[in-house]
């Protein structure tokens, strides 16, 4: 749980700072919002570029999921590039949908030069409807001139659904005096539960790295950062995170060297800082909530605890209303499967004990409420039966999460 | 999922209409409601009275929840009378709650005049407060005057909290030409998951049973009704469900005999029929829910997918919406995890098909969307996967229960 000073420093900047990297978005009209930005091509200059993905654990996955994952393992982790649209899942449409995804892979690699197997696609928005690849086709060599540093940070904003803001994280950090970059975008809101990658991320970097590294490493990366956060306890369909590594920097990354604890590090922190985005922005969300497991028996149990609070409906709504109702919160801890005497359980929010030893910790009502009117909230819970820990980002549940997803198909 | 030809008939009564029992219940200011009933006793007065429960799985279990299991042990399930309060759920009250519990038990007791482990004890309400026995001890002569068969329905009432509805059901049927009667009320709303019985439940027979039979036939009911309703996914620190059978009627419950599966039947019944309830009056429900799982690998399967499609937020909400929105159902399936093949799987809403072989089965939007403004549906998937079937009770997802659980300290 806690921090360490980081080597790496949070910098402006998008996908296409770290050195080889262009994107571009357009508007193709997937979106039912007329002129919205719903198609964006990330694309690597460099023939040396690796590529590493993690997707869904749903067996229900999307054609773009099933095909990125051939694809990652035909090119043995040689892609280039990624086209992904917004506004359509092309998930649950049978041979059509695959056929969509192919075509599309197939014709941003004849623009690119590249083979089609070094091109990634991923798709996010309603699952069940025909994807229309006369929409998106036409729009890859418009793409492909846009493709530049300056109209990189629109593909940020071409990813996104209901969320209510662009998800962006860059960090800057020099090995040995020469400087590498990271950069990730994100795009969350609604179906986000870490049984897996979470929803779609994309994230660049011009260090020089193998494929099956990158790969371990982000493995590693998203299970302490994607797979943390929970919005609703739904796992998507479409779920992806890729990262291409364009080798552009003069720093390698190379097994037993501390290049790669240093990389590790940096990945690390730009797909927690991803996580946290997604968590804040959830569908309807107004506060950002990390819960914080203490004292547990086992690492299993920790997170046990953990998920079972982050997902609680009661727990959240409680936290919507500013309720101090810590009663919910160890109840949640109690049906977790979790092992623990309930009569050594301490919870605090923020800085303010709310329960000790089980019961009521004798605090201010008056003050509580203030202090849950915060917008960031860090619920802590002590059981006191061991030392594994355990940590998920969440967000409250208000009317804006059922506004959204009661509206006649989302 | 078939239903055969009952030998119950539903008739109308309460949990006085089986032979030998009374009850009653009083205003005794523990809700916060001025003049809310709050404080309920059912009693036999058969000396042959035999009792059975099942309580939650919580690990933070409430101190009438730890009481009550003790005296069925202790009295080798000779229990004949059950104190109930709404308000407060006396959980993680620490000893206080304990010495309340316990209080409240021995007081009925003597009023009564038989043993304290006779008495069970059950609470529902807030967490973490201390249950005032100021306000119970009191009202227990009120309560033991007030006992009747007329006064026998308040206690349905006085035991509901953010219920909209009471919650009775009453069976009768003949073995052998003489009369048996089983009644059931219930608690339901919110905290509501089938980890363990759901929230209150009492029932009452006149049938004679043994306590070692009538638990075993408990535990088969349970499963099959409060275990498969879910409002929220969160399982409760004071769910209990306990049956009282005065033995007054003619008819023995003995093993070996046909009496058993008949005994067995109208049981489940009432159980059924409560679960539904609870289910329809979930917390800002407005529709009831029956989940039916189809051609599943194994009955675990089944199960996982029926829960999984009944506990998530993004399947409800969309229901409240009447969106025929069937990606969220088999993204639900696909994350269950269960086995099965996406392209072979069928998914319709009451008489229908929204999904076909996993892809859109083509059906008339509008159609579908007057469908699923019906205040009863039901969700059907086939995944053609094998034979094993499974079922839940659920309810649509609302701004109700945002109202309901975000306000302070509810």
């Amino acid at each position: 749980m806690s921090r360490t000073m980081s080597n790496w420093e949070a910098v402006e900047g998008d996908l296409a700072t770290p050195a080889g990297f262009r994107a571009a978005a357009v508007a193709a009209g997937i979106k039912k919002t007329a002129g919205a930005l719903d198609l964006a091509l990330i694309a690597s200059d460099s023939a040396a570029t690796t590529a590493a993905g993690v997707f869904t654990t749903n067996r229900v996955a999307a054609a773009p999921v099933v095909l990125s994952r051939q694809h990652l393992m035909e090119s043995r982790g040689r892609c280039r590039a990624v086209v992904v649209n917004a506004g359509n899942a092309n998930a649950c449409t049978g041979k059509e949908g695959a056929l969509a995804a192919e075509e599309t892979a197939r014709a941003a690699a004849e623009l690119l030069e590249i083979e089609p197997t070094q091109v990634l696609v991923a798709s996010t928005g309603v699952i069940g409807v025909t994807l229309r690849t006369d929409l998106i086709l036409p729009q890859l060599p418009v793409l492909k001139d846009k493709l530049s540093k300056e109209n990189a940070a629109a593909a940020a904003d071409a990813i996104l659904t209901t969320d209510t803001a662009r998800k962006i994280c860059t960090v800057r950090s020099e090995f040995k005096g020469k400087p590498v970059h990271i950069s990730g975008v994100a795009k969350g809101s609604g179906m986000i539960h870490p049984r897996m990658a979470t929803m779609l991320a994309f994230i660049t970097t011009d260090a020089s790295i193998g494929a099956r590294m990158l790969h371990h490493l982000l493995l590693d990366a998203v299970e302490d950062s994607f797979n943390r956060v929970t919005v609703d306890g739904d796992t998507s369909t479409n779920d992806s995170v890729i990262a291409l590594a364009s080798g552009l920097s003069e720093v390698a990354v190379i097994p037993g060297n501390e290049s790669r604890a240093w990389f590790a590090e940096g990945l690390g922190q730009v797909c927690q800082c991803l996580a946290r985005k997604i968590a804040r922005d959830g569908e309807g969300a107004s506060k950002l909530v990390t819960v914080e497991v203490l004292g547990a028996r086992t690492p299993l149990d920790a997170d046990r605890v953990a998920r079972a609070i982050g997902n609680s409906p009661l727990v959240k709504t409680a936290l919507a209303g500013a309720d101090p109702n810590w009663g919910r919160i160890i109840c949640a801890a109690g049906y977790s499967g979790a092992k623990f005497n309930p009569t050594r359980v301490d919870i605090s929010v923020n800085s303010l004990e709310l329960c000790r030893q089980g019961v009521d910790a004798g605090f201010d009502e008056a003050a509580a409420h203030r202090e849950l009117e915060q917008k960031e909230l860090v619920v802590r819970i002590d059981l006191h039966a061991g030392k594994a820990t355990a940590m998920v980002w969440t967000c409250d549940f208000t009317h804006g999460y059922i506004d959204i997803n009661s509206s006649y198909r989302s």
